[in-house]
C-alpha cells in the first residue's frame, strides 16, 4: 500500500500549525506523510518581531524552528516553481542538485500568506525597508546602527540631518510597533555617541488614517499609544501617504521630499504570484474556501491563513488575517485533512476572536479584548508577554525566552551589528525629478542602465553655472567611461524627470570584459569625449 | 591651538585596547583626539567564535561593541584605500557621502592584523568557509543547517553523503575548536532529522601535522584532545595538507577527492594588503616594530599586534601573533604615544606569555598554563570560561553572558537561519580535471566565462554516449544560449584541465540587455547550433 502525501505550502503560522496539528493526529501513522514547503526554517511570531531592533530580547528568540514544531514532517525550505493540481504535482527549485524537484501530493494545503509589493509606489522596492521576516528586521538593525555611526563623524550638517531623520510609513499594528522601537533603539542608541545631540533625531510616522490604529483599536487606547509614542519623540503627519522614495527622500503625497536615508514602510502587501498562478477560484487575490478550508470545487485541496477568502464563522465578512484566525484554522483543516483520508466526517472551523494588541516598546502596550475590556500601559505590556510567552513551544525555550527577558532590565543596548546590511551587486534605484544622481568626482559610481526617465549629462568646470553636455533616455547607460577607464565620476548627472535606473557595481562587471566581444561593445558605449 | 589627532587602524585585540588605554591615560584631555578604523564596530574573542555554531552562547556574546570599550573614540566603520605616510594623511573609503575621506593625523598606529588568503591552493576561495569573524561563524552555521536539511529530504544516496560529510582543514587551535564545535553540532542536531542516520556523518579533520596541536600544545594534551575528540566521531588525516576545493570536493595532497558540501579553512593568512603599500620597513609581511612599538624609523608610526613584527622581550624571536600579547602592547604604545606628545620617556614592553588553551566542546578544555602546568577536561574548561568572563567589558555583559551559559544546560540546540547564506550574483568556481561542470538538463544556469583552464562541450542523447561538440577555453563563455532562451541547460560541460570559471546569475544580467550594443555581443556569442 502507498503512502497518502500531504503537502503544506507556506511555513507561517497557518502553514506550521497545520503540519503541527497533524502529526498530533496521525501520531504513530505509518500510512500518511507530510511535506511541508517554506521559504524559511522557521516561523515569526510577526508581533516580537520589531524587538529585535531594540536587541530587547536575543536575535534568535522571536522565530520558533518549524523542525522543533513538527519534528516528523519532511522540511523543504525551497522556492515553489510550480504546481499542477490536475497532475498532484508541485515542483520545487532545487536543492543542492542542479534540477528542479517534482514531489506528488494527495493533500495540497495553501497556506502561502501574501508578500510585500512596493509596485505602485515609486523607488520603494529599492529605497524603503520591509518587515516581514527575520532577514528583514536584522537588515533594518544593521542599517541604524550604520546610519547612527555615519552620523557621528561627518562634518555635512545636511547629510547628518538626513541620516538622523526616520521616517516609517504605515499607522496599523506593524507600522506603530516598528516605529516605537525604532525610536527607542535610535534615541537610547544615540547616548552612546558623544557627537550626536539627541535634540537632532526625528522619528516620523506617516499615516493615510486621521490617527493611528484608526482601523484596528477604539480611540481611547489608540489616542493613549499616540500620546505616549509624541512624549517619546514620536511626531506624526496623518492625513497623508508615502507616495514615493529616492536614496535621499522621502516623498509624501503632497509632494513634499522628507530627506532621510531611512524609509521603513509596513503597508502593501499583495497576493502571493504562486497563489495567483493556481488553478483554483480567486477573489481579491485570494484563494475562496469554505469553513471546512477546502478551496471551492476541490476536495483535496485546502487553503488558510493570510492567502485564503474564508467566511468568518462568527461575523458578517471574513477571517482578518491573523494569527489567532490562522492558528484555528490549521487544526480545523489538519482534523478534516485526516477524516477526508479515513471517510469520516467533517467538521466546520469556528473561532471568536479574543483580542487585539500593540506593543509600545519600554515596557507599554494596548490591549483590546473580547470586543469590551481595554487595557493600556504597563499592565497591559504584561498581558501582551504572557500571551506570546505561552504559546512557546518547548520549556527550554520558554525558561530562555523568559531569561532573556529578565536580563533586558539590567543590561543596555546592543550595538553589534551582524553585518546582514551588505552592498548588492546590482542595485535598482528610483530618482525624482531634479535630484542628482551623480555628482563629478564621486569615487563610488558604477555602471547604469536607465530603464525609464530622462536625466542630463552636466559638466562643472571651475567656474560658475555647470554645463549641460548630454541628454540621457530609456536605455541610455552612463558611468561607462568611469568603469573602463578606473576613474572618478567624469561628470554630473541630473534627472530632468522622475528616474529609475540599475547599476552595476564596477568589480562584479569586470570579468565580463574578459570577453572580447562584450568589451568592444562597452568600448562602443564610451560617449565622445568633449573638449 | 589645534588638537592632536591620533588614528588607528584596525579594530582587532591590539587597535581597540589601543583606543580603550588611549582613554583611560587622555581623560578630560582636550587636545588629543582618537579615531579609530575598523571594518566591522565590534571586536570578535576569538576562541570564541567556534561557539557560534553550536549556538551554545548568544550569537552577539562573542563580539564586543567597539563603541562600548572606547566610547570616546571616534569610530570609522570604512575601509582604508591608502595610507600617505609623507603626508600624514589616511583615505577612507566613503560612506553615505559620495566621494572618499582624507583624515589628517599626528600620530599613526597600524594594528591591521592580517587576511585570510587561500591564493596557494586553487578553488579554496571560492568553495572553503573562511573562520575569522561574526560573519564567517553566521555563515557556516546556516549553511550546516541547510545541508542537513537537505540531506534529511534527498533520495540521491551519493549527494546525501557528499552532504554529511565535513571537511575541516587544520589542526592548530582555530581548526581543532572549529572541528569540535562542528562536529557537536551536526552530530546532535542530526537527532531532529528523522530521516539522517547519525552513521552517516563523517567530520574529518586534515592536518599537516603528524598529531593534533603539534606546534602549540605539549603532546600529552594534544593527544588527550585527539582521543576525545575521536570517541566523539572526527576521524583524523595527518601529515597531510588541503590542495584545493571544487564545488563537490575536498582535495587532498596526494590527490584523494573527499565528497563534500563543508569545507572549512582555517589555515592560511597572508599580510593585510593596506600593510603592504605602507612605506615602511617590512619583514616576511609585517611592520619592523621595536619594543617601544614604534615603526622603525619612525617616530609618529606604531604598530602591533598580528601585523607587527616585534622582539619577544622574554624569549628568542617574536611576540606571537595572540590576543594576550596584542592586549599588552595596546597598553605600552598607549602609553607611549601620551609619552611622545607630552615630550616625556617612552618604556619598553614586557611581558610573558601566560599560557595557552583549546576548547574542545561538551565542556571540555585543554590548558597549559606558564610553561609548567597541565590541565585538561571539565576543570580546564572551567578555567577557560571564567579566563574570558572576566575579560567581557561591563557588568550588564557579564551577566547576559553567564546566563546565557546557565541557559546553556537546561536548552537545546538552536535550529534557525540567520539568513546569512544568502546567494551572491557573481560566483567563482574551481573545478579538477574531469568534473562535471554543467550537466545537460540543469535549470540553474548562469552566463560563465572561463578564466583558466579548459573543457569540453557534450551533448548526451537519448542512446549512448555523450558526444563531444565543442571545446572551449580562457576567454570563452558557456551558458549564453540559456541565458538568452531561459531554458534548461542544451548541453553538459565537462572540463579536461582544471578549470577556474566565474558565473553571473541570469537574472542579475538580464538588465544588461536593455543596452542594443550589449545584445548584440550576446547574441554574436551564440554558438551555431546542431543540428
Amino acid at each position: 500500500m502507498s503512502k497518502k502525501r500531504i503537502i503544506i505550502l507556506g511555513g507561517g503560522f497557518a502553514g506550521a500549525n497545520t503540519a503541527l496539528q497533524l502529526e498530533r493526529k496521525l501520531r504513530r501513522r505509518e500510512d500518511v506523510e507530510i511535506v511541508l514547503v517554506s521559504k524559511e526554517n522557521y516561523m515569526v511570531f510577526q508581533p516580537m518581531l520589531p524587538e529585535i531592533i531594540s536587541g530587547n530580547i536575543g536575535i534568535l528568540d522571536t522565530v520558533t524552528p518549524i523542525r522543533r514544531l513538527a519534528p516528523r514532517t519532511e522540511l523543504f525550505i525551497r522556492d515553489v516553481e510550480h504546481v499542477d493540481i490536475a497532475k498532484q504535482q508541485v515542483t520545487l527549485s532545487p536543492g543542492f542538485e542542479s534540477a528542479s524537484t517534482v514531489l506528488d501530493f494527495d493533500h495540497l494545503v495553501v497556506t502561502l500568506g501574501n508578500v510585500t509589493d512596493f509596485r505602485r509606489m515609486p523607488g520603494l522596492h529599492d529605497h524603503a525597508f520591509p518587515f516581514k521576516n527575520l532577514v528583514h528586521a536584522l537588515r533594518l538593525r544593521d542599517h541604524l546602527i550604520r546610519v547612527l555611526s555615519e552620523a557621528a563623524i561627518t562634518d555635512d550638517p545636511a547629510l547628518r540631518k538626513q541620516l538622523l531623520t526616520f521616517v516609517v510609513g504605515g499607522g496599523g499594528f506593524s507600522g506603530v510597533e516598528v516605529c516605537a522601537e525604532l525610536n527607542d533603539f535610535v534615541r537610547s542608541c544615540a547616548k552612546r555617541y558623544f557627537k550626536i545631540d539627541p535634540s537632532e533625531i526625528r522619528v516620523l510616522l506617516v499615516h493615510g488614517g486621521e490617527r493611528i490604529l484608526n482601523r484596528e483599536m477604539p480611540e481611547c487606547l489608540a489616542l493613549y499609544a499616540q500620546n505616549l509614542l509624541q512624549k517619546r519623540g514620536v511626531e506624526f503627519i496623518f492625513n497623508m501617504l508615502l507616495a514615493s522614495a529616492t536614496p535621499e527622500f522621502a516623498i509624501l503625497g503632497d509632494g513634499q521630499r522628507i530627506p532621510t536615508r531611512t524609509l521603513v514602510s509596513s503597508v502593501p502587501s499583495s497576493p502571493n504570484p504562486v497563489v495567483l498562478r493556481l488553478d483554483v477560484p480567486l477573489d481579491r487575490g485570494r484563494i475562496k474556501s469554505d469553513l471546512k478550508l477546502q478551496v471551492e470545487g476541490f476536495d483535496n485541496i485546502w487553503s488558510l491563513g493570510d492567502c485564503a477568502l474564508i467566511p468568518n464563522p462568527k461575523e458578517e465578512g471574513f477571517c482578518p488575517p491573523t494569527a489567532q484566525f490562522a492558528v484555528r484554522q490549521a487544526k480545523t483543516c489538519a482534523n478534516n485533512i485526516v477524516a477526508a483520508i479515513d471517510g469520516k466526517p467533517q467538521s466546520d472551523f469556528t473561532f471568536t476572536e479574543l483580542g487585539k494588541m500593540a506593543s509600545l516598546g519600554h515596557r507599554r502596550a494596548i490591549i483590546r479584548m473580547f470586543d469590551r475590556v481595554n487595557l493600556h500601559g504597563f499592565v497591559a505590556w504584561m498581558v501582551w508577554r504572557m500571551a506570546y510567552w505561552v504559546k512557546l513551544p518547548g520549556f527550554d525555550r520558554k525558561i530562555k525566552v523568559g531569561m532573556s527577558w529578565l536580563m533586558d532590565i539590567v543590561c543596555g543596548r546592543e550595538l553589534v551589528q551582524t553585518g546582514m546590511d551588505q552592498p548588492t551587486s546590482l542595485v535598482e534605484a528610483h530618482f525624482e525629478t531634479d535630484e542628482m544622481v551623480v555628482r563629478q568626482g564621486d569615487s563610488r559610481t558604477g555602471v547604469s542602465i536607465i530603464l525609464a526617465g530622462k536625466a542630463v549629462i552636466l559638466s562643472e568646470s571651475g567656474d560658475g553655472e555647470p554645463q549641460v553636455v548630454g541628454e540621457l533616455g530609456p536605455g541610455d547607460c552612463f558611468g561607462v567611461i568611469e568603469f573602463l577607464d578606473k576613474s572618478l565620476a567624469q561628470n554630473s548627472i541630473r534627472c530632468t524627470e522622475t528616474l529609475d535606473i540599475v547599476t552595476y557595481n564596477q568589480q562584479e562587471l569586470e570579468p565580463l570584459l574578459l570577453l572580447p566581444e562584450i568589451r568592444r561593445s562597452f568600448e562602443n558605449l564610451r560617449p565622445e569625449q568633449k573638449e
